[in-house]
C-alpha cells in the first residue's frame, strides 16, 4: 500500500512516557505506552523508500514490500496471515518515499509470536522466480487499477514529475511501468541485502504493554540478528532553484468537474530552518485547512464559486516537501476564475500576513487535530515512526506541540512570502473532454 | 565546451573509402581519407556524457573534459596546446549527454604528435586536490555566465526538466549548481577509471593520411595501452508514456520579444523503428527546416506575425529525443496567435500530410545541407564520431542518403500523426516582465 505521512505529534505526557533505545546490532526501538485497552501495534519500520531506489528500478521500494510477505526459512507463505487472522488481530504494510513500514495490531500476548515474524522475515526471505513473477503480475495491476485508469493519478504523476525536476520525489512510488515490468531475483535481492537489516530499521511498539517487556522481547528476536552492511547516509540529488512557473494538463473524457493544485517547493520538517516547517504547518491550516479556513470560507461559504478549496504541507519528509493548494469550481464558476481567486488568498497572506487571533484558533484546531489523530494508537505509533524514519527524533515529536506554540504572525507571513511566489509554481488541470 | 550534434551522413564515395577497424584492446577507430588540402583532423571520442553521470554528480562529464587538460605523469598542463599553436593548429574539446570528444587539427605530420598526447592524457593524467579547485572554479563561473545570467538558458534548463521526467535528458549537460559545487577528486578519479580507456573510446581521424598509416600510429600509441575494465550496456531510464500537455513560463524584465518552443518525446536514430527518424529529420527539414519551409512561409512571409518560426529533430542521440517547433511575433501580433498558427501548422501536417513534390525537395535539401557540412572537414569527422558514439556504425552513416530518398509522403504523415499531438506536448514561454 501507498501511504501519506502523518505530522508530528505532541509530547507523551508522564504517564506514558516514551521510551527509546537502541539494540546492540543497531537497531532503534521506540515503546509508547497506551493502556486504554488491551492491545499493542507492533510496527517496523525501514529507513527505505522509493526515493532511495537505483536509477532505473522504480518501485522496487514498494515491489519488495509486497515479497515481504513471501515464504521465508521458517515459515511458508500466509502464515503470518493466518495467525494474526486466528487472534483476531490485523496487519498491512505500506510503502513511501522515505520508508517502508509493516505491522501488526494484536493483543498483548501475540507481541512475542509478531516480533518472531517479522524478525524472522527481515533476513530469511527465500525468494524464487516464481515469486518474483507472481508477485510483479500483482504490482503491475496494481499501476494499472490505481494509476493509469485514473485521469486524477495520471496527472498527479506528471505533476510530481513537473514540481520535482531532480530530486527523486519526481518518481512515483508505484513505479513507472516500463521499469516496473523489467524488476527481477537479482534487484530483489540486491535491495534485501542492502536495506533489510536491523541497523536500517525501527522498531516502534505502542499500546498495553511495559517498555522492559519489549524490551526483552526484542532482545530475545531482533536481537538474534547480526548487524548488516554500514550504509552511507541518505544524501540525495536535491532540486535546483526554481526560476519558472510550470502548468500540466490532463484533459479526459471521464472527468465530470474540472479542477486545479498548485504546488511550491518548501522544506520539510527535517531541512527546515528551526521554525519554518512548524509556520507551514500553520500557514497550511490557516489558508487552506479545513470550513474555518480562509479559502473555504472565503470561495466556498461566501463567493460560493467552490465546490471545494483548501491547502496542505506534508512536513515529515526527508527531504525539501512541497505545499498545495487546490479547488474545484461549483455550478457555473470558470476554473480560471476560482484559481484566480485561490492565488489571490495566497498573495494577501504573504502581503499582510495574518491576525494574532487567527493564528491562536489554527493553532488550537492543528494541535486538536493531532490529539485527535493519536487517540487512534495506529496514527499514534506511524507519528513516531515516520519521524525517527525521516531523520528525526522521539524528542522531536515530543517537543512539536512547544514548538507549535511559538510560532507568530510574521513567521507565517514571512514563510508565505518567502516560498508561495506566483513565478515559481507548478500548477496541475483536470479538465473534462468536453471543456474548450 | 557543450556541443550540439549533427545529422549523419553521406556515404563516402569510392575515391575516399571509409576504414573501419579495431585495435587489440578494443579502442574502435574510423579513418575518413579527404585529400583536398594537407591537414588532418583528429578526435577521441568517449562514450560517455552527462546522461552517464551517477545521481547527484550532474555536471562531472563536463568537468572531466576540463580536467583533461591538466598535467600528465608525462606532460605538464598546458603543453599540448602549446605543441598545438606552434604548428598552426588548433584544438578544442566539447561534452554533450551521450559523448565526451577530443580533437586537434593539425598538419598530417604532427599526427604522431597529437596521438601521444590523446594516448598518454587518456591513462596518465595526475589530478591533483589544487587541479579540481582550480577546475570547478572555471565551470561554476561557467555555468553562472552561460546559464544563470541568459533567461532563455535557464527557461531551457526547465523546459528538458519538465520535457524528460525519468530520462537522463533532463539534467543538464553542465550540472546543476549545487552539484557542481561538491564535486571533487575522489568523483573525478572515479569517473576517469570508469570511463577513460581505449575500449569505451572511438578514434576519428579525417584528412590528408592513408588508412595504413593511421593504423600503423594508433597502434603505436593507444594500442600501447591496457583494456580497461568492461562497462555495462549504455541502459539509461526511459520515459514514461506522455499523457499531459506540459507548459513553462519564464518572465524576466531582460527580454525584449517575447518566444515560445514546443517539444515532443520521439524515437532517436537509435531508438526509431526503421524509416522514422529520417521521416522525422524531413518532417522537421518541410515544416520548418528554414526559409522554403512551411512555418517560415506562412508565418513570416504571408501572414507577417513572425519575426522567427522553425522546427528541428535531434536524431543523433543514444536515447528517445525531441522534435521541437518553436516562434517569435513580429510587431503587434501576439504571442498566442503566433503558437496557434504553428500548432495549426503542426495539425495540417499530421491530418493532410505532404505532397510528393514538396518531399523531394525537401529531400534535395536536407542531403545538400549534410554535403556542405561535410564539406567542413571536422563536421565530416563528428558525423562519424557522434554516430559511432550513439550506438551506431559507420556504415549508417554511409547509407543514410539512400534510406532518406525511401522516406515516403505517408511516412512523413505518420510520424507527425504519431508523435505531435497537442495533449502530450511541453512548451516553454520566455516573456518580458512587463507583459500581461
Amino acid at each position: 500500500m501507498v501511504f501519506a505521512t502523518t505530522a508530528p505529534v505532541l509530547a507523551a505526557n508522564d504517564d506514558r512516557m516514551v521510551r527509546n533505545f537502541l539494540l546492540d546490532n543497531g537497531m532503534e526501538v521506540v515503546v509508547i505506552p497506551d493502556h486504554r485497552a488491551p492491545i499493542v501495534t507492533h510496527m517496523v519500520w525501514y529507513k527505505v523508500g522509493s526515493a532511495d531506489e537505483p536509477p532505473g528500478k522504480s518501485g522496487i521500494a514498494h515491489f519488495f514490500e509486497h515479497l515481504m510477505f513471501k515464504a521465508t526459512a521458517n515459515h511458508g507463505a500466509g502464515e503470518l496471515n493466518r495467525a494474526v487472522s486466528e487472534i483476531g488481530g490485523s496487519h498491512n504494510a505500506f510503502t513511501s518515499y522515505d520508508y517502508t513500514a509493516f505491522y501488526e495490531t494484536v493483543a498483548p500476548s501475540a507481541l512475542e509470536q509478531m516480533m518472531g515474524f517479522e524478525a524472522d522475515r527481515m533476513r530469511n526471505l527465500s525468494l524464487t522466480d516464481d515469486d518474483i513473477k507472481t508477485e510483479r503480475d500483482v504490482i503491475l495491476e496494481e499501476r494499472r487499477s490505481r494509476i493509469d485508469n485514473d485521469p486524477r493519478a495520471v496527472l498527479d504523476e506528471a505533476v510530481d514529475a513537473t514540481l520535482w525536476q531532480n530530486q527523486p520525489y519526481r518518481i512515483p512510488v508505484i513505479g513507472w511501468m516500463q521499469e516496473m515490468e523489467k524488476l527481477n531475483r537479482t534487484d530483489a535481492v540486491a535491495f534485501y541485502n542492502k536495506y533489510y537489516n536491523p541497523n536500517n530499521a525501527v522498531l516502534v511498539v505502542a499500546g498495553d504493554v511495559a517498555p522492559e517487556t519489549v524490551k526483552a522481547l526484542a532482545e530475545k528476536t531482533y536481537g538474534k540478528l547480526p548487524r548488516g552492511p554500514e550504509l552511507l547516509p541518505r544524501v540525495r540529488p536535491v532540486e535546483p532553484e526554481q526560476n519558472t512557473r510550470r502548468t500540466v494538463t490532463l484533459t479526459d473524457a471521464r472527468v465530470s468537474v474540472p479542477n486545479f493544485s498548485t504546488h511550491w517547493v518548501v522544506p520539510s520538517y527535517r531541512t527546515a530552518e528551526r521554525g519554518e516547517a512548524e509556520a507551514l504547518d500553520l500557514l497550511a491550516e490557516i489558508l487552506g485547512g479545513g470550513s474555518r479556513s480562509r479559502l473555504y470560507q472565503q470561495l466556498v461559504v461566501k463567493l460560493g464559486i467552490a465546490a471545494e478549496a483548501g491547502a496542505w504541507f506534508q512536513g515529515t519528509m526527508l527531504d525539501a516537501t512541497n505545499f498545495t493548494v487546490y479547488g474545484a469550481p461549483r455550478g457555473d464558476a470558470k476554473l480560471a476564475d476560482l484559481e484566480a481567486a485561490v492565488d489571490a488568498e495566497v498573495a494577501r497572506i504573504a502581503k499582510d500576513g495574518v491576525t494574532n487571533d487567527e493564528l491562536d484558533k489554527a493553532k488550537d484546531r492543528h494541535v486538536r487535530s493531532v490529539i485527535f489523530a493519536r487517540d487512534n494508537q495506529d496514527e499514534l505509533a506511524s507519528m513516531y515512526g515516520s519521524t525517527l524514519a525521516t531523520g528525526g527524533t522521539a524528542n522531536d515529536v515530543e517537543e512539536w506541540q512547544d514548538r507549535i506554540r511559538e510560532v507568530t504572525p510574521d513567521h507565517v507571513k514571512a514563510v508565505a512570502a518567502r516560498y508561495l511566489g506566483s513565478d515559481h509554481s507548478t500548477t496541475g488541470y483536470l479538465l473534462p473532454k468536453t471543456e474548450n
